[in-house]
């Protein structure tokens, strides 16, 4: 009954049990061991391609060690307002670029359009003005919105255009992929994102990300990158393992497919009531208005979500997970109709 | 067979039950569980006052969490050549602090001294040279090597002197103290350390490190600094419950003792065998001379352990860790023995 | 006839003759000399009140000196989006902090309000999100109007409650204060200000710029971080020099006023022809609505000013300086009547 | 009477006029006058190639700039443990680069070489250790010394063993220039240097350094870096004018000789009187042993010179510059002849 996060929650079974099969033997340390070769390996057939992988222990980890390895110093890196980046990271990007600049973005839902972007490029190749580095969008948005691949494509167009990098946040990669229904190649390198945060945590696992890199020549500066910021794990079999589990069997995009499938049926019992969604809901996360004494009445009776005041009067954040069950989401659309009576 | 390091091996089973245990449930994220309050307190009842705790899963990012709240970008730190922040760490302090300067000190055996600190004080007070900021010590040294409480005690007044504040890094902390049989108090904050990085890793946890902070003043800063660093986990729990089990019924101080006999009972027999440790050894870590042909051959015996070019002509490496089983070194002494016939 | 910018000038004469006469004889390198002193001195009667003064040569170096000391690598930076920290200095201010962010606050005619402030501020302690550090306005703002002492005095208050400085960008400054005719004072420290960067160059100077400091606490630091930056002089009297010869018998305000009163003569001689201040004009600088064919004769008649298409169709940027001469923009003023009848 | 520093001195006559000269008119700020356009042509006949010049204020500025484009933020500078950068900057290389670790080669007379710089390379191409990325030198040295265009050609190959830039901090390289006798060519990039330092300041200029890269393709990002750290003037002809003047018939090099033959003239009347040069004089600086007893009346009779304490006993360090007086070396040299008897 915990609509707060999709990190209140624990890890799937399948992924404690990876970690205990992990930790028999001795391997070798930072990453020189059987599981990371795998995931790389294995990622690389997920994503059709040869790809450069690096396991990090959280996103803001895989965020700040993507963009500093494209981004120089007087770089200007273009994201959404809400990116989790610019509001979400106490300024690990400007930590880990030394400096790089952030230039919100504003775009309806969480998105943002070439257009957007173009408009807030000023001072290219003068000496005052920070310079287009790179474009960072995140996917699913935060606000529960997907970029399909034309959109994808037509940033990336707009990034070489200025010679930029596109990055993607995928802190929820696999409810976008699991949304749209294409495949990871097609809403990546292929639609031309160059750097992929992929996020595992959030989907199942208990903490386990991953640079996902396309562009080979940057993995010997990744590395370093990395290792500098103290995110290279000696005993990374530990985050290894959960992603060998994670993408074992389609775990990731069946949790994902879970998780988006609880959100849509609470959306569709929130219109029922009247309680319409400010956000299109397009993966795991819902931006709702509910009038505040019936909210604060489901509250009551143990249900946990978040106001969200930045969205106005009436607006709350709910988001379902990989282990969201269906009975509490009924329990709470239940508690939600007689709200209305109360 | 594996004495390359205390990095190669997995956890303790009790380390990965409890991160199965922890594993239920729907709980606060970034720290706000039961766990990581559990573990402040146990650490308050085990330094015997009380701590502000900073979980984090690297060696390096509690180090430089540590160092970077208390020495500003023109602070000097004064450490040994051989300390894991100044070579093992990819300039991580110098990302963290933005552009400190670490200041080698020389000493014996891993140690540096308060006359060879201030020996390499210089500029005080005087606007072109960097200042003096923090002493870092590592507590056992890179070599292996304690410092004990008087040794602590009198780089701590040297640090005052100068306004500085001593930092003590200890990967290696539970291997120290057991040696040293002194209380955690005596050996950190009562002989006037400030921060210190304690270590679970390498002994026994699989990814488990916490910053202890000694000075409540500092712990707003340090969070800021922690979570910019991307290395705020959201699944606290991970490393909180192993560091829970790490600490409960002496079970880091039982996988130290192991650790440390086996270290003791390897130098007992390597010096039977007229090979001399090149530092005493006092902790986990032995460095000794052996005959390249000798040791080339233990190696081809399934022996696994590092050349140690640094310390010149047939020197090796051998660490021991908490699951290091006594027939494995009882197994080296023997092929030891057997390799001068050969 | 160049109205381009009050950087295309040269120096008053009477700096140039100061730089002349301070050079004679050897004198205390870094700040150890009698111009110096006298320039701490001398500002602090102007002042009103003791001030630390750090001489540097550009506005930039001003700037990231002062905002550093105040704003720590996690802090924000309430400025307006047109903030030369924030379009002009390439990432000066990021670099200098360690990181910090700008947040941009929207305002009419380059002032910012107290409420936009309040608008802009989140996650106050919260670990997330970068924390409130520090006010930045341009007096005279970079749309060449002026903050009054009650406006600073509100920003001033606005900062207090958030425990943030407040520092005033006054690279024209001198222009602001005798437009606003009150007390320097007045419109710095006794309205709330902590810092500000004393602007000369602009006004009359070859390169002088000063730090002049209202918060004794940070001197010691602020002498570190401007070392650090590189902006310490070792032949300190070039700057110091002209910087007392700019105070001097009200060379900086006569400069000034007669700056000003250039700009209000243009600005009187514009409107009667049609052509609007897109600004109010109260200092140096005018951005005027003028037909594009009027304002390219103009151009084709070897007067200088700039197109500045972030304000629209017909929009141009005229400023005045301490050497434009009455006959220039009156034979402007010529110009434009006949302009239109071509 | 001044034997202090080559800082302590105004500027020659001929580089005031050429300001004076420099301040008619209005031009275009930010380097784009006719000043700043002839130096930089000026300097490449000089270099005998076209070459990137970049004027800044102060030689920290000009060798963090230099340095900072070149080595990465995991980098490693191999200098001098007496080097400008490493002792007199406060840590400006460490910011400008985000990091950059200085690891100190030990040298005979203040200067390295290629075996010493080999014996400090570790763990190249290895994750955890900063990567060799530049080496950094001063000509002439901060002990008065020199290195031959062979001594620079050695350096230059290790440093493209490694692929590793040569740097040169010339703050005294016209000192340098005219003692060795080779062409400005000969001594940087004919023997490997990829970026210098251009000292004027020491040697009768106020306040002028130039970036002269021998590497266009490092031009673009030296433009942002300098801007980005407040060194970019926006009346650059105050520099430019300087360096102009300077470079102009010879000024610059007949203001070393004469420095030079000062310091000759001193080392031989020490000499004379038994006072042996710790190191050998090649420029115009003079690390001496003068009896404590001796140099102290010298200093109360009015000559100024430092104490040279980390040299050990009884070392002193003189100064020559452009404008000593052959006068005062003589009564310098006569009131050590007093001083014996005294």
């Amino acid at each position: 009954m915990d609509f707060r996060s999709d990190n209140v929650t624990g890890a799937h079974p399948k992924i404690i049990e990876a970690i205990g099969r992990a930790n028999a033997g001795q391997v070798g340390s930072y990453g020189a061991d059987p599981w990371s070769e795998r995931v790389e390996a294995r990622l690389g057939e997920i994503f059709e391609r040869p790809v450069q992988v690096f396991p990090v222990l959280t996103g803001s980890a895989a965020n700040v060690v993507a963009l500093s390895s494209f981004v120089p110093p007087w770089g200007a890196i273009y994201c959404h307002p809400e990116a989790h980046i610019n509001v979400d990271e106490c300024g690990a990007p400007e930590l880990f670029t030394g400096g790089a600049k952030l230039v919100c973005v504003p775009g309806e839902h969480g998105k943002i359009t070439p257009a957007g972007v173009e408009g807030k490029i000023h001072g290219e190749g003068f000496v005052h003005s920070v310079q287009p580095a790179a474009i960072s969008i995140t996917q699913a948005s935060e606000c529960g919105t997907l970029y399909t691949p034309d959109e994808v494509a037509a940033l990336a167009a707009c990034a070489r255009a200025h010679k930029m990098a596109l990055h993607m946040d995928g802190a929820r990669f696999a409810n976008a992929l699991a949304a749209l229904g294409c495949t990871p190649a097609e809403i990546t390198w292929k639609a031309g994102v160059d750097v992929l945060s992929f996020g595992a945590t959030k989907n199942g696992c208990l903490a386990a990300e991953a640079v996902v890199l396309f562009r080979p020549e940057k993995a010997e500066e990744m590395a370093f990158r990395r290792k500098r910021g103290g995110h290279l794990l000696s005993k990374m079999r530990l985050v290894s393992a959960q992603l060998e589990a994670y993408l074992a069997n389609d775990l990731w995009l069946d949790n994902a497919r879970h998780a988006n499938a609880m959100a849509a049926r609470l959306a569709e019992g929130l219109a029922a009531e009247g309680c319409q969604p400010i956000h299109p809901v397009q993966a795991n996360e819902l931006f709702v208005r509910i009038p505040k004494a019936r909210a604060e009445r489901l509250q009551a009776a143990g249900f946990k979500f978040y106001d969200w005041e930045a969205l106005g009067k009436d607006a709350w954040r709910l988001v379902t997970a990989f282990d969201t069950r269906a009975a509490d989401v009924e329990a709470f659309l239940k508690a939600l109709r007689e709200s209305a009576a109360a």
